[in-house]
């Protein structure tokens, strides 16, 4: 069984929130059509990134019941695509977070997870989760796990993803442009090459385009295979884009390498503790 | 200050000590030559890899008071340099272990390490060992730290050695050639990029050239900046090589990642256990 993942690379907006969903939904839609049945969407999609205040972060974080996810959930179900997008939200006791939400083809939301490592100026406008990334076991897909952005930076949480069961991790992702040396990848699309490859899952990061007051994105997403090889994604590209892999998410169960290695089996956690 | 370190990536040859011996004190030559203060062989030097059986696994293993590290020390002191090697260790008390010396350029052995993370049918020849990566502070070079081949597939024990203070993470490896999408690069190398740049930490890996027996090496040895991208190695070499690179370590000691972030200190190692 082999499930179509797709990364929906946008070009967003800071501050538009219509334009902003009017984008996602388009993007959901031609994911949709081109056979995708996991779609992810950038990191913070309903407000863009680049905040000039805590008060403009603010003013653009909706809560998971708000209008924004109320329309992914419609276009989740209209397309019978299970959905991770990024959301600034505001929570219950009214603080602001960078959260992703896991939506299934019947709409429902079945995750919200909330960023625990925060990039950059993102501590000026949010506060950190403190709850591990949620895997949702989706009918006739698999275990998909979710992560934002910089969490991928840390190979503790992402093992704790995998070892909580993780086929597919989806993790919506806003990468500002570093300088490379040419032919180089990104960095941060090697780490998530590393990511998948030791711990034998694929994983699907959904990057931006374009810019957006001064900050280039590298318009970087990636899914790769869990022998950490790409199958979309080998060369950023430079605007929206939709990126697609056929994957065998059961695959990502077999955590066997060559006849006589496990990747998990193989682990010494008796020597890692403090 | 800079550094430079060399990787000396050999073909050699199961079983034929004295070659490997030749091989080794000619490259540790050329390496101090060519200017390099700390020089990586591959693992397993003394012996070659592709063992038989533990008979013959054992009766090529040396204690590290052997003639091998003797003759290494000798080199080491008589170049100058610092070594780091793989060995075919007979230890104190009769076990076989895949290990690695550190040697200072007086010619002291500084630390063994004992590979605990056993690949293939090493489990077959090797006791796995059960103490942390070595952390080696050599006056005018900085912090050394190693470990062996597949323990670079655990981040967590890639974490313990930068948590310990490394600079300059050195790994004797033999990388068995596995097939590859065109144009990628071995999937090892990548996860070594990965591992210096979540650490922010110089790593040389030093591979083997050649085939033994049927298994052919993947002569993809890399050395790579703290920002994960590679300063010599960038593609595989299909044969013996020296690879140099000029490293700033000192560099290693700054974790910060641009003005707000600190790859140490960003970590939540509160939520991270079990």
């Amino acid at each position: 069984m082999t499930t179509t993942v797709a990364c929906a690379q946008l070009a967003l907006h800071v501050g538009d929130v219509a334009a902003n969903l009017a984008a996602a939904e388009e993007a959901i839609e031609a994911a949709a059509n081109a056979g995708a049945r996991v779609v992810v969407l950038p990191e913070l999609t309903n407000s863009g990134y680049v905040f000039e205040s805590p008060a403009e972060a603010r003013a653009l974080a909706e809560p998971v019941d708000g209008p924004t996810v109320a329309a992914w959930s419609a276009a989740a179900r209209r397309h019978g695509v299970t959905l991770v997008a990024g959301l600034a939200e505001l929570d219950d006791d009214g603080q602001v977070r960078n959260s992703a939400v896991v939506i299934d083809p019947t709409g429902a939301v079945r995750a919200v997870y909330r960023k625990a490592h925060l990039f950059g100026t993102e501590k000026e406008f949010f506060v950190p989760g403190d709850e591990r990334p949620p895997v949702v076991d989706i009918d006739g897909v698999g275990r998909v796990g979710v992560m934002v952005c910089y969490d991928l930076e840390f190979p503790e949480w992402v093992r704790l993803a995998a070892l909580a069961g993780t086929d597919l991790l989806c993790a919506p992702v806003n990468w500002p442009l570093f300088p490379r040396p040419e032919g180089e990848r990104p960095a941060e699309a090697v780490r998530v090459q590393a990511d998948a490859a030791v711990n034998r899952m694929y994983v699907a990061a959904c990057d931006r385009a374009g810019d957006e007051r001064g900050v280039r994105w590298t318009g970087g997403s990636i899914i790769t295979d869990p022998d950490g090889f790409p199958l979309a994604g080998r060369t950023p590209t430079d605007g929206p884009a939709l990126l697609l892999a056929s994957c065998d998410l059961p695959q990502s169960r077999d955590k066997r390498l060559g006849a006589h290695n496990d990747v998990f089996g193989d682990r010494r956690p008796e020597l890692y503790g403090d």
